[in-house]
């Protein structure tokens, strides 16, 4: 199941990056498995990486070596995360890195490689599988493999996650070009399972990291399925600078350049939602006149990770009750519930502590009947708000998640 | 669905307390939706009740009234929460304790009764129904309608919760019996969903809501099924004196008479989580070796709600990975994960970081293929240690929620 059809577009390439995307049979289905993505030796990366405590070994490597060189390629598997693997999954994932730069030539350091893996958790890596299909990946890279990179990245998604988009910036043409992946276990915290975002703009590396958390925050990191931070989650954007336009802070071209990047990330984190494990319905929740941010996500949260409004949203029931129940008991301090108003899309369910006056459950069928929801609370006692999109739960997220070792 | 068998005891008499259960047609099943208990009045009586700001009707009134003055009556209702309706909503709650005060006879107040509802949030409670069966609720009332009782309070439970004891004091018996339901939405903080117990002890009242709080702290407030924290939750605990016995904390009997009383509380919530909507599993989850207690239900919590530990439980999936993501996720500061095990069952799934080396599919097969499974974490820092009790996430517990309202 999915929500909606996927937003495309045509996936533009970006100077500087060459990708390909070949089969090593870790999946046992045969398809794409393994991504490798070739960068500019100019290039500037930013990467955010998963909070989860138990981060897997990749995520270590890449983190580490990022901070050590500028980062030349990138070696994406799924179908194995290499996550609670301890030091044999570290061997694992460096083997893979040396092999990488084996390949690529003697001018590139293992450490220039940044390995990422996704899939099943607590089992070894199969190296072996990925460096036999070494030689194929770099004979294959190409500047417009990007569909394919995007679906080589997939383990559970039913579609591909991949986005573009270009700017005019002083009679040049900027591009910007995504991937991600998503499914199950989404609750990004700083990152999401997967996200690659390529432009060919000359950002400088603080700048580009600045960038790069501030898109998050507005696209990865407002996103949940199911309340799961995977040990594998990583985002990284990379800058190849091959536009010759430069871009900074100070420049006239920032705000819009800002807002087209953030146009990609907010429409791959979408993406996600939409094709979350099981989804049958993409929602929105907006919490409004906060006191500050932290309480509205908090709100925010707690209503789209409640299994009974997850549930009901699955049914269709406009069973605004579960809705005042989440509100009611996410720990917002000295609440005052006459002053709350619950809204349906646009229809009032909730106002003075009970149901709205004006409300016929005809109104709120109507809103819940459609694949789009929205969810809007409002505090009344500040003017902070936040917006967040979930998705519902099904017969087939518990079904997915229940066969998917099997 | 449910685990096991219900741990059953014959239902003992409290002296000084009288039940009936009947039905008001509320739920248009027929069945027992009203229960009525009659105590005496030399009982005390201590109540918890939900945290949920958005707290129903009753709760409201029942905090209210048990502040003014000494309760005589419990009239409980299920099929209808009475939550979220605002002012018309408390309007109908102090109608029926008007009606019961007046069937009672002069001398009870209205203030007397403590109004309890459980059921569908947001749609108004029929109180001429309930008013109307009142007759025929005082005319049954009587010592031994314990099981009635445990049924009248039902909702999506699938059968009763009650529990008996007692034990010898001085040559006395004292008499211990409990009422509970559960079943979704379910939470707890300071209350459960809806819990009596009655001893025929004399206690007096701030040692009686003392003991509450503290046998709630190692029982209902030690379980979750989904994390939803409900408006209606109320746990009652009342002492009728009748047995002549007296226990306080300077007692020699206070200990032995403090185990038993709270044996009837953790047999009662480990009874909501045994019939849990679409339970298929029962799962204690025991974190030890943290800082403080706090870290240690932060962890508990974290992988007792997470869906995909919950779908793998109902799949009898040894998924491990996803015990260690959440444990990685629960945000413990500072946490090593090197001095982190963890166990399924006896079994070691977890150390240093990684699988166990002894670690064999088949040994987590063995535990995950029972009906009742035991999670340790040990976290390698400190004295500190929790346990509560959760249940899986199954394709009816989906189907329950999705359908309850229809």
């Amino acid at each position: 199941m999915a929500v909606g059809e996927a937003e495309t577009t045509e996936l533009l390439s970006v100077a500087g990056i060459n990708l390909s995307a070949v089969s090593a049979g870790i999946k046992t289905s045969g398809r794409l498995d393994v991504v490798l993505i070739d960068i500019c030796d100019e290039a500037n990366i930013a990467g955010a990486y998963t909070q989860n405590a138990f981060c897997a070994a990749p995520v270590t490597i890449a983190k580490k070596h990022s901070a050590a060189i500028k980062p030349r390629y990138f070696l994406i598997n799924t179908g194995n995360a290499n996550a609670g693997t301890g030091e044999p999954g570290l061997d694992a994932a460096l083997e893979c890195c040396n092999a990488v730069s084996i390949q690529a030539g003697a001018q590139i350091q293992p450490t220039q490689v940044l390995p990422f893996s996704t899939g099943v958790i607590g089992e070894l890596l199969p190296a072996k599988k990925i460096i036999t299909v070494l030689p194929e990946a770099f004979s294959q890279l190409a500047e417009n493999n990007w569909l394919d990179a995007a679906r080589g990245i997939m383990t559970t998604d039913t579609r591909p996650k991949a986005y573009s988009t270009s700017l005019e910036i002083d009679g040049q043409t900027v591009t910007i070009t995504g991937i991600a992946k998503g499914a199950g276990m989404i609750k990004p915290n700083m990152a999401t399972m997967l996200g690659y975002i390529f432009t060919d703009a000359n950002i400088e590396q603080g700048q580009l990291q600045a960038m790069l958390l501030q898109a998050l925050h507005k696209s990865f990191n407002r996103i949940t399925i199911d309340g799961d931070t995977s040990t594998n989650d990583c985002c990284m954007l990379v800058a190849t600078g091959k536009s010759g336009v430069k871009i900074s802070s100070e420049g006239k071209n920032y705000q819009s350049f800002k807002e087209a990047l953030i146009k990609v990330f907010v429409t791959l984190a979408q993406g996600l939602v939409k094709d979350a494990e099981g989804a049958s319905k993409f929602v929105t929740i907006r919490v409004e006149d906060g006191l500050d941010s932290a309480e509205c996500l908090l709100v925010a949260y707690t209503i789209a990770e409640s299994p009974l409004v997850k549930t009901a949203l699955f049914a269709s029931d406009p069973n605004w009750g579960r809705i005042l129940a989440a509100v009611g008991r996410a720990g917002v301090k000295n609440m005052d519930i006459n002053a709350i108003e619950i809204y349906l899309g646009e229809v009032c369910i909730v106002e003075k502590g009970g149901v709205c006056s004006s409300y016929t459950e005809a109104q709120g069928q109507a809103v819940m009947n459609k694949d789009e929801i929205r969810i809007t609370v409002k505090l009344g006692r500040g003017s902070a708000y936040e917006e967040i999109w979930t998705s519902d739960l099904s017969y087939d997220y518990v079904k997915i998640n229940a066969e998917y070792r099997t």
